[in-house]
């Protein structure tokens, strides 16, 4: 049943977005803020559900693109996301019927709900990812055979390029490269497809569960309860499972490199008694934690660093020496954990030579 | 008046072209091989002159770009030029006409033969840079005000981007971003145009002229006589100036970079007698040429590095310790000498502190 975004859901979901981007995606502040900015000036960000949208309307996905470090210095203008859109639509000589977010993480949760009141189009409560991945192939989509192109990419001083490529993973290669040269972030405009397909292909639910995740926070924090509870219920809802409390410490060292259009690195999180160490890497998202050189989580899980005493979401970029944490897991949705979708973005397709076991399932 | 190309005008075309590139342009050999296959398979290529093309018909200017030493390793296939141009024409709704050159130097000479050749269009006497320069807004179509954008880069394997920039200078920003993540070296079709405008932005006569020195210097051989003197003649003839003997010696260290899409470097050569030294620094093209700091000729003249033996053109790709070569050069024609021609690429526009004085002129 559609329906309409208020200010509470946009407060909510940006604790969900932070703990689905598990480490990435970008600060979600600043998304909520542009969204808020919409509702201000009089927009309404109207949300369909996944199996209300017309099988023969055309569903275009949005997002942000690059590096979340740049994104907190290089913020949205806020017409980059639209131009993005309406680049595409002009190439592809129809306009879409609603947008539906590329990852339901971080910054991406809110920006396709700034493109939908801008372009006067509902967003989809579905999204390509189920959580917040560093590259464009790395969606629900793709491993269900979408193309990815044709796909634009604007800046904020206007400039747009389309990409058409021979397949995804090129046009993530050449969509990068040109997201570098606009200075690290850029909006995107990619996955266009009919209704029909977009309800076989996307994790359905995943704005409402943002919003859950959010709303189940807010209530344990009024109620003095551990957050971590009043999450298993709203995770198990949109078959998710977890979270599962990994380790506690104090970060010790982050190591982090803003490079072609990524930011990648490596933390390491002392535990509060004598021995273990934590490390876990990352490539804009949370990639392995491990102790010992032993995974304890790994993608496609979610791995999530929360300070200890908000249990707030902690992003790469944010991460620093001295901050107290405790690290939890989740294991997405039974489509996400295929071996089609594992090969897309399971520990190979980061380079990680681990087998995938799902931290929280069984 | 319009004519064909024969095989006698590819190969002195051939040589024209290395000397219009002042070093750079790509090794004009295998875009000479490309033209001679399409007439080997029965094409026609159809050159008019600038004048003879219809005003309201639209122009699209074809080229390679990227760094030289890329391209002898990365030989184009041939299609991704025809590539480049249908997909502007597709994005613009409109058929080009005819198409002209970028540049008239090195490989860039010969490959809009080729897209002329396989689109069945003429190719026009004329191009944009009266030589070769190493970047997308170093035109006098853009000197002239005309919006490169929309451009279409093309690769090998069938991938093709669209750019459309705020101004030409961020379209070189862009595309070159994109041809480095597409290797180095691709394709591209920009600075569309009305007939009426490309008369009055371009430098015509262009592919005579490139086509007139290589005559010259093989009329010079056949006669054992000095090429240098029948250059001048056909110099002359297209309102250039030159050439000019500027130093005789022994190619002593080259240092060469492939880097962001160009080969940078400098040469250093050794005269024969005691004492000098000459230092020519290149971005794909020679850019300036100076003993002891003080400079001989600078950009926009074109500086050429010939083969003491034989007068060929060395590009800076195949520059090499021990040739012993002639450095001559080339003062290009007034449009290419106005204070706006030389804010787009005269010695500011390649960081050079130097003021430009034509070494062939008065």
């Amino acid at each position: 049943m559609s329906w309409a975004i208020t200010r509470q859901d946009l407060t909510d979901l940006a604790y969900g977005a932070a703990l689905l981007g598990s480490g990435g995606g970008g600060d979600p502040y600043i998304g909520r803020l542009m969204a808020e900015r919409a509702l201000d000036r009089g927009r309404t960000v109207k949300v369909w559900d996944l199996d209300e949208v017309p099988d023969d309307g055309l569903v275009i996905s949005t997002a942000m693109m690059g590096a979340p470090t740049v994104m907190v210095e290089k913020i949205p203008s806020g017409t980059e996301g639209v131009g993005a859109l309406r680049a595409l639509e002009e190439h592809l000589g129809r306009r879409a019927i609603a947008t539906i977010p590329m990852e339901c993480g971080g910054l991406n949760s809110t920006l396709p709900l700034v493109v939908a009141a801008e372009a006067g189009i509902p967003v989809l409560d579905a999204d390509g990812m189920g959580r917040a991945f560093p590259e464009l192939q790395m969606e629900t989509f793709h491993v269900f055979g979408v193309p990815g192109s044709p796909m634009a990419i604007a800046n904020e001083h206007g400039d747009v390029a389309m990409v058409m490529a021979r397949d995804n993973r090129a046009m993530e290669w050449l969509a990068r490269g040109i997201c570098v040269r606009m200075g690290g972030a850029a909006m995107i405009a990619e996955y266009s497809m009919p209704g029909a397909v977009a309800k076989r292909v996307s994790i359905p639910g995943t704005l409402r569960l943002g919003i859950a995740l959010g709303a189940a926070v807010r209530e344990a924090r009024r109620l003095h309860r551990d957050p971590l509870e009043d999450l298993a219920g709203a995770l198990a809802a949109a078959s998710y499972h977890g979270p599962r409390l990994l380790f506690e410490g104090k970060v010790e060292d982050v190591f982090r490199q803003t490079t072609e259009g990524f930011v990648k690195g490596h933390a390491r999180i002392r535990g509060y008694g004598p021995g273990d160490t934590m490390r876990i890497a990352f490539q804009n998202e949370h990639l392995i934690a491990e102790i010992d050189g032993k995974p304890l989580a790994v993608v496609p899980d979610l791995i999530c660093i929360l300070a200890t005493d908000t249990a707030e979401p902690i992003t790469t970029e944010s991460l620093r020496y001295g901050q107290r944490v405790k690290v939890v897991s989740i294991s997405p949705p039974e489509i996400m954990r295929t071996p089609e979708a594992l090969d897309v973005f399971g520990p190979a397709a980061f380079g990680l030579d681990v087998t995938y076991e799902p931290s929280c399932v069984g």
